[in-house]
């Protein structure tokens, strides 16, 4: 997977963005983002299914299930959760401070906040940061933003698509944060796990319905499959915006332009919560395990779940160690149900074990560990039991995942 | 917790101890052990609940059933685990072996193995290796039979404890083996999780029911609630002899003397354990997780547990961070029922989180600090939802754990 180093132009038309710094981080880098829509766009979220909602998730979950919106303030560096009624009356102002200096409606506003959990911000200091940003709006300030939702990212997460949907062309544009406490389980208006945020913006012309659906279609295949440490966050949240300036026919579950239009969200999707696995903190590689022939999808799930969060397995990834072994004792462990004797597991297309025995043979373990040395590769599960399938995209575990974890505040 | 790094000697009336090399450890320690009691012995077994059953865990499982043994033969160095139908034969042959040398009934022999997962057993040396502990048998061997069984331990688990049962004196002693792959959730004769091995042995007169009672307690409070990495291993076996050459009068579930003797086996076990999470690969501390007024015990495990596994918990706890809010997160996906605003936290007898709200105050942070740099302390959630609790004792996450796993093999 290539990442994106350097910053290429982003436009989104009918969209304007700023990202400013009020100090909440000690780095000094951005850290109030602000993406307004020329006119009231058609909206769709999917929010952390943690019991733990910070105030920010309560609040969009609230406003987006009226399916419209116009302007995503974020705040990284402080993650607004754990704030109790402090908490959510200053996400509150601060949005309420976007509509007054925009002309918006408040309710159109959604905030959004990552970072340290369990601190009040330091009000003062955000208001003056959400008065610059709106000040600062500007149609080509898309990095700035991204800078601006941004902790513990190594790089810059976005992904950019045009399509024609029917004779129109549109442009569908993703930002993403996120590098620890990754797992997100998020449902639409109301479930994920990990800090982990994604803005996705487009000018087409979308129903509620075509943008949920899309929403729903693409986050079971991306963010809600990616793992890093297996903390789902307090605050995880995506956030599809469609504004209809590109003037198409407008886009429903049923038009012939849904698949093409869901199609491309589903790609940045992906794209997006590949980047954040890439960049697990510590993370030296993205590992697609697949699990195949499983009795149901709870099944599958439960064995690619346990593999993607075993510290033993995440550990023999990062080691270089095809230690089938490990893999074999996690899906026994996981709750499915399977005869282990019938067991297949395939790193890429090398078979290393064979209906439940380890295939122990020097150029089958060579070849399996040139596999593991990738920095991406493929584990497939053949359980035989049935016919569902589950797809998990796991970091492994490294020294400097503890290393960051362990020194983090300090 | 003191940890026992003089060998004291260990004696059991009517019991034999070997330890010997075999060559299956690469650091050439001695690999099998083999403990035999004179007559045979009431016993009580519990096990794995990984699907994937090691071929001794499965034969174990169905001999301990009848309620009789008389010997337990160990090899560490190779886990006997996914290696087919020969492992399963290799198990069965090495018992009939100790069966013949020692001539004790086959069904009376024990087979446990642990070591690395999905390779078979060298044949004639592990046959060397038996002969030669049937020889080498001497009252006065547990220490040599407690080195046999050890593989990434830092240092020798054991526990004796003698005790007064009506008016005869009898011994119990334990041994056990374990750092990682530990998460154990046995069940009797037939469920844990994590390669942990324990031998509990007395010269009590106990009944067949007394001492699956005593096993059964003991077990929940004791391995069942260790997690070192959350892996639940295929080989986890315990084992509870009592050979009743003691001739104190019969100790049943209803018998006076019965708390007597399960509470001293309940300790035994209890430290045990407590030995192996201190002894977790790589672990710089003992975490004590308490949870309080759960809606029902599962709700209390669902927090401990996910408290116990989680990484960036375990990061910060070996960092010396007390950082609430990965708690308050781990407890907001654990999947329990509670009211995340009535929650509270304390570190030892430190509130850190008050009904909901992080408790920010110089003081009391610099009196959390201080406990988390502790190398024992505890975690209390009460969760204010009901009057069930959940207890785990877990160790912390470190860049050494992740060091060893990732060069296990190689």
């Amino acid at each position: 997977m290539k990442v994106p180093t350097r910053a290429i132009p982003i436009l989104v038309p009918g969209y304007r963005f700023a990202g400013v710094r009020c100090g909440l981080k000690a780095s000094g880098k951005r850290d109030v983002a602000l993406i307004v829509s020329d006119v009231p766009a058609v909206a769709a979220g999917a929010f952390t299914t943690n019991l733990v909602k910070a105030a920010p998730v309560v609040l969009s979950t609230e406003r987006v299930r009226r399916g419209r919106a116009q302007a995503v303030l974020v705040n990284s560096g402080n993650a607004n959760a754990y704030t109790g009624r402090t908490g959510a009356a200053v996400a509150r102002e601060m949005c309420g401070l976007v509509a007054r200096e925009l002309g918006v409606a408040e309710s159109l506003v959604l905030p959004s906040s990552t970072g340290r959990i369990g601190q009040q911000l330091p009000r003062a200091r955000v208001r003056r940061g959400v008065v610059e940003a709106c000040r600062a709006l500007a149609p080509d300030g898309f990095h700035r933003a991204l800078e601006g939702i941004m902790t513990t990212d190594a790089f810059p997460k976005f992904a950019l698509e045009r399509v024609l949907l029917d004779d129109a062309e549109v442009t569908i544009a993703g930002m993403a944060k996120g590098a620890g406490m990754i797992a997100p389980r998020m449902a639409l208006a109301g479930a994920p796990h990990a800090t982990m945020l994604s803005y996705i913006l487009t000018d087409a012309r979308v129903s509620r319905a075509g943008l949920e659906r899309a929403l729903r279609i693409g986050l079971e295949q991306s963010f809600n499959v990616a793992v890093v440490d297996g903390d789902t966050s307090t605050n995880d949240t995506v956030l599809l915006l469609a504004n209809g300036v590109a003037g198409n026919r407008e886009v429903t579950p049923r038009s012939a332009a849904f698949a093409e239009f869901s199609g491309a969200v589903g790609r940045i999707m992906r794209t997006l919560a590949r980047m954040v696995v890439k960049d697990g903190e510590g993370a030296t590689k993205v590992i697609d395990i697949h699990v195949r022939r499983a009795r149901d999808v709870r099944d599958a799930e439960r064995v690619a779940d346990a593999i993607a969060r075993s510290p033993l397995c995440k550990a023999a990834f990062y080691g270089g160690d095809p230690y089938a072994g490990r893999v074999v004792c996690a899906a026994g462990y996981s709750g499915a149900r399977f005869d282990p004797t019938r067991l297949d597991v395939y790193l890429d297309d090398v078979c290393i074990v064979r209906r439940g025995q380890e295939i122990i043979d020097k150029p089958v373990e060579r070849r399996a560990s040139r596999v593991v040395t990738r920095d991406e590769f493929s584990l497939t599960i053949d359980l035989h039991a049935g016919s569902a399938v589950a797809h998990r995209m796991a970091s492994d575990l490294t020294v400097d995942y503890v290393k960051f974890n362990s020194d983090y505040r300090t």
